[in-house]
Formats: C-alpha cells, structure tokens, sequence
C-alpha cells in the first residue's frame, strides 16, 4: 500500500483549507455544504474528511490560522498594522466570524475550544501590553487587559463595517485609538 | 363589515412586532419560520402577514425602532447612555443583526432602504456633533463624520462581544472613549 509522504499531506490539508475558506466566504458557514466544500477544494468528501473529522474542524482551522495571524501581526508590528489588515480583509470571509456568534455564545464545548485557539500567543499579548505600560506607551491607570479588550471592541468594530460593505479608513480611526490608549 | 379601529389595527401591529422579536431572538433571522411567528405573535399567518407583506417587513420596523431609540437617547442623554444601552442589550436579539449582514451587503435594494431608516434623526445627530464640536466639548481636528463614525464601530464593537456571550463592562470603555474624542 502506498504511503502518502508528510509533505504531501501537509500539501492536502493546505489545498482543503484554502477551498473551504473559499466555501465559507462564498455561501457563509450554514450555507457551505459537503458538495460545496468539494467543489471549492476539487476533492472528494472521502478525501476531505480523511483530514477533517468534520464542518467545524475545517472552520476551526481557519479561525485558528487568522488567530494566529493577527496575534503575530500585532506582537511582530503593533496594533496599527492589525487595523490596517482589518480594513483590508475580505468582507465575505469576515460576515462567517459573525454569522457564528450564537452557535459560539449557545454551545459551551465550542466555545471553549475557541477561547483556546492560541493560549500561548494570548499571554505573550497581554506581556506585551504590560510592557509597553511599563514603558510609558500604553496608558497605565487602566488595567493592560481593559486596553486590550478595547483594542479587541474597536477590531470587531471594524470587521463588523468591513463585513456589512461599508469601507473603514484606518488612519483617522487610528488618530483617535491612540489618543484613547496614550499614557493620559 | 365591522371595521377595526385605528387603535385596534395599532395595538394588533404592536404584539405581531413583539411577537416576532422573540421569535428572531429565538431562532435567527433565517431560522424563523412563519410558524415560529404564529407561536410567538399568537395569530395566525393570515393576519400576521396582513399587516406586513413578509417577514424581511417585520424585521425591518423592529430595526427601524430600534434604530430610533437608539438615535433618540444619544441625542436627549449623549453617548454614555447609548453605549450602556448596548451593554445590556438582549444577545439573543443583537446576534440577528450581525447574521443579516451579507444580506444588507449584497442587496443594493435592501441596503438603499437600511440606510435610510430614520435619515431626520441621522441628520440631528451630525448636526448635535457639529455643535459638541463648536462648544469644545469634541475634538474638532478631525470631521465630525469621522469621529461619529468611530463611536458606532464601537457600538458594533460591544454589539459582537454582548452578542457573542461576554459581558462589556461600560464605564472603562466609556473612559477610553472619551479620551479618543476629547479636544486633543
């Protein structure tokens, strides 16, 4: 029986995730059916979900790879260049993030796994943000996780109005998010 | 032919559109069917779809009030009380809203009505910011669309987190808004 290298299942997984992405933006996550998914990846539901165990799992997936994208971006480059990435995000594939709240808010084994898509890169963030308090760049009279969270608020913010069709300018949006974080 | 009364015909429109606020709280917008709103208004799709020619009608007047009250305590009580509205508002309920968003996106006719809700108030809130500007009460570097702008991204914002099942806390976030909008 022949033996499917590591480097090419690594290569299948990446050709499913970059189809279902595909399948989600294009008929949100209730929408993408199996045939959907097999259309977008040009695969068999054999084959997707011999990497898969299911739906979610794919979805998951995506949302742990954005997760760690943004996280990286913000650690790597700042809260500025998180924004910037934001504004410029496919509103098709951000209106699925939004389309999913409820199932996250209404099912506890979902939504614990959710909160723990990076925990690592989460608590390196939160040291971050404590440093650059530290350092008299981020305002310290406000717990780091209460900026953090605002921080969060006005990304959700964004995506919500990038997802909707209404284009967001990052720079005066960024004028008025430092002078809220500044050191007051 | 007995002829209902005016005050009958609006109190009937009253419980169909309260009625169909818990039934789209309850199961989505999608989710709920023509049945689901015979349970919840307690009529039947006769007279529920007398006074509104579908169900897109019905969410529609619910959004437009809402949209109203919204507008009508940030113009009589300011931004505090909007945002602190929000904070407590209904998750159920909220998440309709972020589901409707690649609807409103793609149907330029849906979209075009959306917009204009309640167009007289929007207008009174820029002109209300214009004026907060003048006074030195907002900061005037930046148009007052801008700034108006940034207060409902975090709206949205604290929509998805509330929608999403965290609770926001409102007078941080009140604190780091004011920051963002205070004469710099």
């Amino acid at each position: 029986m022949p033996k499917i290298s590591e480097a090419r299942r690594s290569e299948r997984r990446e050709q499913i995730l970059a189809g279902a992405r595909r399948a989600f933006a294009r008929h949100g996550y209730e929408g993408a059916t199996v045939a959907h998914l097999e259309q977008e990846t040009g695969l068999s539901r054999g084959a997707i979900f011999n990497y898969f165990p299911d739906k979610w799992a794919i979805f998951y997936a995506l949302a742990e790879l954005d997760h760690a994208r943004i996280g990286t971006v913000w650690l790597e480059e700042g809260f500025a260049a998180v924004l910037r990435l934001m504004t410029s995000e496919n509103a098709d594939w951000l209106g699925v993030y939004f389309e999913l709240s409820r199932k996250l808010r209404t099912n506890p084994k979902l939504r614990e796994q959710w909160e723990r898509r990076n925990p690592e890169l989460d608590e390196r963030l939160m040291a971050r943000f404590e440093e650059l308090q530290a350092q008299g760049e981020l305002r310290a009279d406000l717990p780091a996780e209460t900026v953090g969270r605002f921080l969060g608020i006005v990304l959700d913010g964004v995506g919500v109005a990038v997802s909707a069709g209404y284009p967001v300018d990052a720079e005066p949006l960024l004028d008025l998010v430092n002078a809220a974080t500044a050191p007051q």
